[in-house]
């Protein structure tokens, strides 16, 4: 495999070939910067999704006759993933801006690169399991009758959570391709840059 | 965007380049073939797994007084996500069987990339949801009691069929992983090679 060096000096004299590695021009620093602000936006919002959908899941419990979300094992399981990926997202919007402000990578690049990736995937199927699960048993319950019929607005506060989990999932399956070119890139070139 | 051919001969003479823009030493002819026979190795996995859970649902029909699959909006679901799956590994499997035996696409190059990849994500998620509902479904079946004890068999062969289906998921997400780095080859050297 080449280094980056090698690529990105491809048609140049021999006396050229001691810039260091991570010279960029200006077209590419504008490219590179608009590209991490892609990654940026997309765990924002992400991070929001997932925060609304883990409080609204949290907060669904209307009065003493009506049921609780944490009788229900696949409610207890959306909420889980809806606060893992929360807590996930703020950890990497921390990076992100550390890494935009900084132009280096919080951890190591490989490990930087990896972590993002692997998690981004890992989190992004957690999360549709289960809203696909919370779905299934919001249906269920709609259609044995008397638990929807006795308190419909613990019903639809559920709905509601889960739909903010298939959003956050969504932008979470965004970011996951953004972050998995980062690291073709890496695997290619020896650097998270494509340029 | 660099040219394939400004990637490859990157410390060439200027001289050597005009060779063709598919040329390949005998190690990278290797390599290439082994990372095609491991998409061909999982997509046929994947199709095997999701056949046999196709089968499996479909024939979860014992008797009379046992419930049947196709009362259930999940099991239906898995059912269909799994047969989709099935006749696209099976199609897949073809094109790849023509890409290593002639040596190119079944499609233009730039269209095949993106349709395998495309594909993959998709339908890697889609049953990921259809097993997800359908373990929710079970469970909430083996919760509520009769159905799962007046006719246990049913419950054990929607597992196994939810399982099935669980594998065939493993293994499109690695092929999504595999056609993933081609997409990114392709739009960083302009060929679905990375060599």
């Amino acid at each position: 495999m080449r280094s980056p060096q090698q690529l990105r000096n491809g048609n140049r004299s021999p006396q050229e070939h001691h810039h260091p590695p991570r010279f960029h021009s200006t077209v590419a620093e504008h490219k590179l910067r608009r590209f991490n602000s892609l990654i940026l936006l997309f765990r924002l919002v992400s991070f929001s999704f997932s925060l609304a959908s883990s409080v609204f899941m949290l907060t669904n419990t209307h009065d003493s006759a009506s049921p609780k979300w944490y009788h229900y094992d696949t409610f207890r399981f959306v909420l889980a993933a809806n606060a893992i990926v929360a807590v996930y997202s703020l950890f990497e919007l921390g990076a992100s801006v550390w890494e935009i402000s900084r132009g280096a990578t919080l951890f190591p690049e490989v490990l930087q690169v990896w972590f993002d990736f692997g998690h981004d995937q890992v989190f992004a199927y957690l999360l549709l399991s289960a809203s696909a699960a919370g779905t299934s048993t919001v249906r269920t319950l709609k259609d044995a009758g008397d638990a929807c019929t006795a308190s419909n607005s613990f019903c639809v506060q559920s709905d509601i959570a889960i739909a903010l989990g298939y959003g956050a999932f969504v932008f979470l399956g965004f970011t996951s391709l953004l972050s998995g070119f980062r690291v073709v890139c890496f695997i290619i070139n020896g650097s998270r840059f494509h340029l």
